[in-house]
């Protein structure tokens, strides 16, 4: 009887439950680096607290995780143009890491995945090897929406 | 016995647990058609998986979804200003969908619903013949949240 | 056997089920009043719901929050600079109570917390007299990330 009751507990948890995975997942759209800069303190924090992070990468975040965008990209907010000068040089001088930096230190620390979206990859031609190596995959939106919904947390940014 | 055991697990699953539903929901405040293609693709993605898709447009993006915003609005981040002449090129030689066609395809491929927000409609002065077909109804943020807090997903773009 | 029966399904519920809360979650990095604005309608409306909220602040957002911030800042999204003033007329015309106003509003109505970013606190060298009262405490991004993963939603503004 026990071990029926136990079975039966299972198929119904099975069944009718919401079983998510301690994740924190991140579309990652925008490609300012004051909008990146979160990107890679939530993966740290992320992993910190001992959750698995999956970062889907596209259309000017994508282009911010070329190997080209992560050398040459600059671009700040317009909304917030003019505190850029000030603020970089705050961050240095608190030797603040980019948020390059948080999201590699994020990566060796922790479980954390950076995919390509594919549609952005074609649309914009690129070749994998004008990925970041930091970047590990190339997926369909589809697939990263199987991942984030089971997910504690999904987060466009 | 055996009935009962059954009973009191449902009872006991109904009072503490998440019955979250496979719905991604979605709040559009932006109006850019930069920020609209991943509304266009995500609800798309998501009518591929088999996932309900309920959108809540607000400000800017109710904007975007009037019949005069989805006929006239050429908007693309001023982030990315550069950038929208050559991308729109890009598009259309690649025969990439408009972020509307996106949403009109997940709209009759599967379960999407847009609704448009009460206090803008208001706000804005709107005549519900001004909304694009595309809009389904005008709801209320209470309602709204009630939807998403029961979905898999909620972002805000 | 009943007692039996039920304390073996609250162990398995405990072990496999998610027990979020009825919480919203919402990080916000944005500064400018027209993406402030739905923080404090969010807010509301989940307070109305019968929800808890948790804002956590940081970067923009969190200037926004100082109380020099509330004073002085009058930022527009620059993808809808030229709306900035007609927008604005319009609220005041129809009496729509400004983004903080809201938040104050839900915050007397509800259970809404609001928590500073210690990184962001930190890089600005702000002191916590510097801050708004509406402000409730300063945290780092791990511990609110504990808070958001229990929470039905969490969004990224």
């Amino acid at each position: 009887m026990q071990k029926q009751v136990e079975a039966q507990i299972d198929n119904t948890l099975e069944a009718t439950t919401t079983r998510t995975q301690n994740r924190l997942a991140m579309i990652v759209f925008s490609g300012t680096i004051d909008k990146l800069f979160p990107v890679g303190i939530l993966a740290a924090g992320a992993v910190a607290m001992g959750m698995d992070v999956d970062i889907f990468v596209t259309f000017w975040g994508l282009s911010a995780l070329t190997k080209n965008g992560v050398k040459t990209n600059t671009k700040f907010s317009k909304d917030f143009e003019e505190m850029a000068v000030p603020m970089m040089q705050l961050m240095q001088k608190k030797n603040v890491p980019s948020w390059y930096e948080s999201l590699k230190q994020a990566k060796e620390l922790g479980n954390v995945k950076i995919h390509a979206c594919s549609m952005t990859f074609g649309l914009m031609d690129m070749k994998k090897e004008d990925l970041d190596p930091i970047v590990d995959d190339i997926v369909g939106v589809g697939s990263f929406l199987g991942l984030a919904r089971d997910s504690k947390i999904t987060l466009f940014i």
